[in-house]
């Protein structure tokens, strides 16, 4: 099984689309997920589409992204949904942490692919986000789908290791 | 917040668990999930349970996987189950795909933790396998459960790329 290691550029520029500032922009830590931008696991980066305001971008699976023989792991596809899907939350002025994950995987994606992807929230009642989001390979399928559920939750209670979500 | 680096020995011998053989044992490459076992992200093992035959083990989340700031990422949680659900399914003969993964993150994990976990397979017919799985705090308490649904698949075409899964 081959394992490409080209450079996926996944932050090149885009009409219309306005980079979201890094996790460390916010005071953050890298994450599981986008911690480790020069890697051979995954690659992402994070847009906001200017024409609805969308959190859109792209990931490359790297040959350390594996799960089947050559493809991506079924897990670095749910990760990317999850942080892409609390991205838009946050986005959308929620501070929310996912309390449910679904994810559908349609088309396997082999490894050195830059997919794209898009999330938007869809409902929000009370604490509760709803958030549904998509991934494309690079010919415009429909490699998977996600929807997240996620709850508002006080931060100061988070960062004193007190969340409970139960 | 700190990032405790204390060794989790997810590996360590327990009573009555068989170590299932690495990935690498079967000719497979690294895994996203398991295919860094030293790293400071997650640390994963593997056993059978020999009085039901269940796949079973530990993970220690490390400060790399990183979500809610000192707590794992949901996404390494969902990527864990992805995979322990595979494992459980190909333990029990089937070799298959993920085609849909559902995860409910029942409480934060700190990094630091070393959780522990089970799966089982509930359903198989024709092609389809179910499999349910759950992952626990050391003090017992439920942390997040998953549902996930394989397919059987021919491994010589996946080995192919030719894989379709939809």
């Amino acid at each position: 099984v081959s394992a490409p290691h080209t450079d996926p550029h996944v932050d090149a520029p885009h009409e219309g689309w306005t980079p979201l500032p890094p996790r460390e922009a916010l005071g953050l830590a890298p994450s599981f997920v986008s911690g480790d931008p020069q890697g051979q696991r995954l690659r992402v980066a994070y847009f906001v589409r200017d024409e609805d305001a969308h959190v859109v971008g792209r990931v490359w699976f790297g040959p350390l992204a594996e799960g089947p023989p050559g493809h991506a792991h079924g897990g670095s596809i749910a990760a990317v949904l999850d942080e892409l899907m609390g991205s838009a939350a946050w986005l959308a002025g929620h501070r929310v942490v996912a309390v449910k994950l679904d994810v559908e995987f349609k088309k396997a994606i082999r490894l050195g692919t830059t997919a794209t992807f898009a999330a938007r929230v869809t409902s929000s009642e009370g604490r509760k986000i709803v958030v549904t989001s998509e991934m494309f390979l690079p010919d415009g399928a429909l490699a998977a789908t996600g929807h997240g559920t996620f709850l508002v939750i006080d931060m100061e209670r988070l960062l004193k290791g007190e969340l409970s979500k139960g």
